[in-house]
């Protein structure tokens, strides 16, 4: 799957469309074989006990596929979240941001499906492993973008 | 299953446990059936095209498991959400709040299991479904409980 | 949703498309809530220390959701799984049927989503739970149907 | 984490304790970091349309994380899934194997977590993917190892 968007692409995508938490991430590397996304980590993220939040990421794992789709299909699909299975391994730390690392394993002409590790950063071990499907409606292949409503942005 | 919270219980518990989320949640019934706890909409759950965020419904689903399971081992658990899986169904209505209604499927020794069915208020078709598993670990049943981190409150 | 079969007919629809498997389900009842089936348990089902394969339990919370979406769109859809989530709760009984009660949440243009609850017949509790996401492809709603290939039949 | 069973230990354990399935399968590669499982195609795991059941991959991607837990934590574990969320991404070709490649994410005192990617033999892109969930109950590390019941053996 060739990538119609890179680095910066995604980075001036989410800027545009997403402002309101475009802050929140930042994209770290962009391949034809995984995608990384940065949380970066604000008290809001933060829980009791020295930890982060399951929503946070939750987050972060739809954030990355849904970049990790729009790298493939260009700027303009109305992409959305249909399914998450997500798996809570250990706690992130409270002092680091969280990573997620995206693979697409699927790029149908209706559906999109993904898996994520997310990280605190620096630790080899994840902290939560998800996967997401998408769905790509038809016809949604035009310029400009509607926002999207049910991404985790 | 007998109760051993009802819903003042349990609103006095997140009170005390989440303040800083306490606010966002009314626990509106609870019987040894289905426990109903209702997500107060603000702008911060807002996403463009007038629906509510995924990580909405995500939090609703969870915390409205949490609580089931609270309501059946007292208030001193420290449970923590390992599994999740969620299907986004419709859009959420951005001018209601989320019902979200909770049954417990499992209650054993060391986890629980329950299912969500997650409806913007007054309608009868849900917007989100979704699955938790709560661990529960050995010998935490004890007072004062500590504060939970996974658990998305 | 109205019906568009009934159990007749869904029971025809199994021995003409399913001949393979028609004779280790019985659907047992078909209203618009709720439609549920029994699959008989032979040695093959069963494993060591008592009990039933998890396979087993997976197939049956398949059919039945299959069923469920068949009995609204009628004989001939081409629905074929995209996603399940299955949690085993307990231990179902070696010698007793497995019960699967199915609710259909939504029937989308494209996608159709259920629950199921599987019971070891006559017991309370359920042995497992399920949700399964059925993708129905555009323009496949033409008589005959082709046989369905990634349904557990 | 150290493997305390090699191909051939394990091997041997699925012939000792599932001798009504251990011919389905053949354990290719067992490493640190994944291991990898043949099914073993035949008219029973076929459907119509030429492909393979969906409780085929199931019972694979259940058998490859399964076998993963023990290579860790040797042969004595009584293990049953919990829970399994699976993505049927394409069909898999009727005159292939299929393969899966599990890799384990977790491991800890009570739960096991693991991915699974399936294969038809030969094809770069999976077939389906799977998360699986194990329970390793406190106090059962002991030999002999009492038969497993949940898992899809």
């Amino acid at each position: 799957m060739q990538l119609k968007m890179d680095r910066d692409d995604l980075t001036g995508f989410m800027s545009d469309h997403f402002p309101q938490v475009a802050g929140d991430y930042s994209i770290e590397k962009v391949t034809k074989d995984v995608l990384s996304v940065r949380l970066h980590i604000f008290d809001r993220n933060l829980r009791p006990g020295g930890t982060v939040s399951g929503p946070s990421m939750f987050s972060l794992a739809d954030v990355a596929i849904y970049l990790s789709v729009q790298s493939r299909i260009g700027p303009v699909a109305l992409a959305v979240t249909t399914n998450c299975s997500i798996d809570f391994l250990s706690r992130p730390r409270a002092d680091r941001d969280l990573i997620g690392e995206a693979r697409l394993l699927k790029l149908g002409r209706s559906l999109a499906v993904g898996d994520v590790l997310v990280f605190s950063e620096g630790d080899g071990a994840p902290v939560a492993r998800a996967a997401l499907t998408y769905s790509i409606p038809p016809g949604t292949r035009r310029d400009p973008p509607a926002p999207v409503g049910q991404i985790s942005l």
